[in-house]
């Protein structure tokens, strides 16, 4: 029996999937070569037991143990600690430095800006584009010459990668050719392909399931 | 003489000082009582030295010997391993969720939302209104009934105190009593308040350089 549980929701619509952040824990934890199993928690009509767990009604979250952990970054943290493969010791504080910055460096411009292109705005108005297109370039140039953030794949990579391809698919990547290469070697990985293969699965059982329930 | 030296701007226009991020980290120093000093980079002309040290071309990062770290929640993360007041063995993996919700969950909401505010934006038409506010208010449900976010004051209230500090600076804490209680008590503490001092007095210096020059 795994001792450690990942909670995700059990549906969500279209557009989020393959992106709903469970992944980046699918992918460490396939990564890591530690077991787990998933346990969905409702997406409509969130219990209020969710927010014991979440304050903020998202997902995911990881058990382990008597422990409940929130927050991609922490239980990234939290899995390195684990796998020290994921997160070497003597590599710690710079993995660390590069979770904090894929998040609130990176993740905290092309957010508001995937959102402003999602919703269709007009980009000559919309302040992100000179923000986050430019902040892009900073991550490119800060990949090259490099295959990944911190010595070998770690930790950091997973969620980097996972916050480039969010970029991407909105095509902020046109002009970051190091972060283009950087993303195929990552998205080539066994982990991250069964994860992504697996949330995707997940998300087409809970399709059944409401057209059965 | 002390090892640990934080990099800073030597000036910056007036809207951003006291919000300055060196501040989370000159507040945590001083809570630990870890001797530092300031280094002054250029914020005009910044120099491609600046890169190697921040490759997002911002501040603050911090020196200790040989080693050199950016990222506000990293550098605290760091501080905290030093200062177990601050970040006791116990509470690691919980006051490092935090730190990362501060940022991911909250500062990832405020940011774009201050600064459509900041830009004088309709609020109607603001899709990060509709998100901020209700989020603020789940940072208010988390705070009640405690003074801080794990256990003692740790690295982690630095982080959500300083940004809630930002939301309030906009009036975002309107409808949030424990967010209110919880600044009111964080921003008392003489760390935050020699911090806060320091950084002004340290803008101000560079007024005056800059008027020498």
């Amino acid at each position: 029996m795994p001792d450690l549980e990942l909670v995700t929701y059990d549906w969500v619509p279209e557009p989020p999937r393959g992106f709903v952040r469970d992944l980046r824990i699918r992918w460490a934890l396939e990564e890591a070569g530690l077991p787990y199993r998933v346990r969905s928690t409702p997406f409509d009509d969130r219990p209020p037991s969710h927010l014991a767990h979440q304050p903020f009604n998202q997902v995911p979250w990881l058990v382990d143990g008597d422990r409940t952990l929130f927050e991609s970054g922490a239980i990234l943290h939290y899995i390195g600690g684990r796998a020290p493969a994921l997160m070497p010791k003597d590599r710690h504080e710079e993995i660390t430095q590069w979770l904090f910055a894929a998040l609130n460096s990176v993740e905290i411009a092309t957010m508001p800006w995937g959102f402003a292109r999602f919703m269709g705005r007009d980009k000559a108005e919309e302040p992100w584009e000179s923000m986050t297109v430019p902040r892009l370039k900073q991550v490119d140039a800060a990949l090259q010459g490099r295959d990944w953030l911190a010595g070998d794949f770690s930790v950091a990579d997973i969620l980097m990668a996972d916050v480039l391809r969010f970029a991407d698919r909105f095509d902020g990547l046109a002009e970051c050719p190091a972060c283009r290469d950087y993303l195929a070697r990552a998205t080539a990985r066994p982990g991250f392909v069964k994860a992504h293969d697996d949330q995707i699965a997940h998300f087409e059982a809970g399709d059944a399931a409401r057209a059965e329930g």
